[in-house]
């Protein structure tokens, strides 16, 4: 018997170049333990998105989606460059969210884009971006950094279901001062979650102690097995630390 | 059959707002492979216990358990706070002791007081110290930080059996000169144990790492499951550490 | 039955004061796998070895292994001071190579000695070097930091087996020029190991990470149970590890 006491509401945002269809399997394992789970897709990402948005847009699309579902008490959780869009989503409807949770996230500095929290050396591997193009980052970089515990027949199902993404989701500086009120006053609380083996940001300058570390004194920080796509290599135990990260 | 060459006599010392009954699982674990295990309860903690003391006080009330005892060859093992406590009462009873062995612990500088070893995120979230009240770090930052992989309902009840410490635990300045020497001529050896989900102090400048490195170039350091109170969510590990950790 | 187009060409070295043998239960577990496993000796290391070598003596041994064998799209594998040898080694047979693993290595910046890339605290131990006697660390050293989770009597036993190398190994200026150009342009693909109880190099300035970082924005990084002799006390868990580290 499930005890309804414990269970929560999860949207889970998926990360750029994917789509809500990454979350399956911890999906699956959410819902098979009495939670009720959301995997949106947002605005700029899938096959054949729009590539002439802003950053707004994305997070424009996730509050829409929590207001049509009538969402409250969400447990709204980022993977990746998503953190950027939980956080600036929580400033617009404060009142239905309990907690964030950003997972492998990049937690971005107020007044900073995106593109500002990549290591140099990522974003020379950039190069120029075309906003007619978008923004996919070479399979090198996926496969060495991001999929680093995968056979390379993994890395390459991963990338081949990747598409671009509108140039402005990295390059829109954002104003984060109501996040920052929000979590700095308690009104909203955050944890962070860090894969073991996750080294899409390289440690040390740019590591994910330091990205953490924005989210506060009281941001609850957790270690989880395997790397950047831990919901597909380590459903369960991912499952298992959104449980522990999401809870009162 | 136990092979008595490896027994080794265990005095754990627990963390600030506690008392030896933290310890009471890891000693059973010892115990059961023929250790022998002391938990004593220092001065200043425990239910009605003054708070008109010194630091010296709780040290003191350590070295008079040793002596009272007549323990030797001690493996003295401090959690959190309690690094200090290990530190300066090894410095009055150095033939007893093989091994200090520093659990979550702070590892004082010379010269500072254990509140400078707080980062400036947490030392605001003190407040002002009023000695007639005792210091007691509020529900919010031990649920978040020190019980991050705990259920709210298991923090409660740690928090619901916690008591302040006196204020003088926090703010007098330590004289280490003598700990120090003793360490630096590996007069007495050290251990460092982190358990990985340990986030009561913040990675990066206020981590685990700067304070184990204090210790020396020939500390040892060992890593184990868990978080801050690994000795109430994973006992079996920690005892299992310990003995890496405390041997010769 | 095993499938061959997984199969990789191993080269595995040991690091300093010891050979070959080291690895003899990763290389066997390896091989059960299929894969073809080497573990030379190199010049300088195991006993009665001339103590009157420099650095390219010792990368002089691998390539001539390497050369005499005929081996070909190896995965070059150095523990230890070994990421300087299995480095310089790429540079003279890079067609050889499909990608170089360090583990718990040492990756020396171009124009330094291996001895520039010890802590001070480190050096300082070394004391003054005899190039007659050659370069043996003291035991205290290895017992506490690279046999950290071993028993002391384990930790002799490696001991006992160790000799010393020439002092030139430590002292050689090493130009990396080639080195750096070739992974830096992709040529030669690396990965880098740690072992996640690894302290043989103390963690913050002179941690693995910093000397991960120097191998590019394309290395692939990997943690692994146990500490810096993790072929001796993980040898399963190495293995499986060295699959996920050297496969394309």
């Amino acid at each position: 018997m499930i005890d309804e006491t414990n269970q929560s509401t999860f949207v889970l945002v998926h990360g750029a170049f994917q789509t809500g269809a990454t979350w399956d399997r911890v999906a699956a394992e959410l819902r098979g333990q009495g939670h009720s789970v959301h995997t949106p897709t947002l605005a700029g990402h899938g096959p054949g998105a729009s590539l002439d948005l802003n950053h707004a847009d994305a997070v424009g699309s996730l509050v829409a989606y929590l207001r049509e579902h009538d969402l409250s008490n969400v447990v709204l959780v980022g993977h990746s460059i998503a953190g950027s869009f939980i956080a600036k989503a929580a400033e617009q409807v404060p009142d239905s969210i309990t907690r964030l949770v950003f997972v492998s996230s990049l937690v971005v500095a107020d007044g900073h884009a995106l593109a500002d929290e990549f290591p140099p050396e990522q974003t020379a591997i950039f190069g120029t971006l075309d906003p007619a193009q978008g923004v996919l980052l070479p399979f090198d970089l996926i496969r060495e950094r991001a999929c680093n515990n995968m056979t390379r027949a993994d890395a390459e199902t991963i990338y081949a279901a990747m598409t671009p993404v509108p140039v402005g989701y990295f390059t829109d500086q954002l104003d984060l001062r109501v996040f920052y009120y929000l979590i700095g006053s308690g009104k909203i609380k955050t944890s962070y979650i860090n894969p073991v083996n996750d080294i899409a940001f390289p440690p040390g300058e740019y590591g994910w102690e330091k990205r953490a570390q924005r989210l506060g004194p009281l941001c609850r920080i957790l270690q989880t097995p395997g790397a950047h796509y831990a919901m597909t290599t380590h459903p369960t135990e991912l499952a298992e630390t959104l449980v522990h990260a999401g809870r009162d």
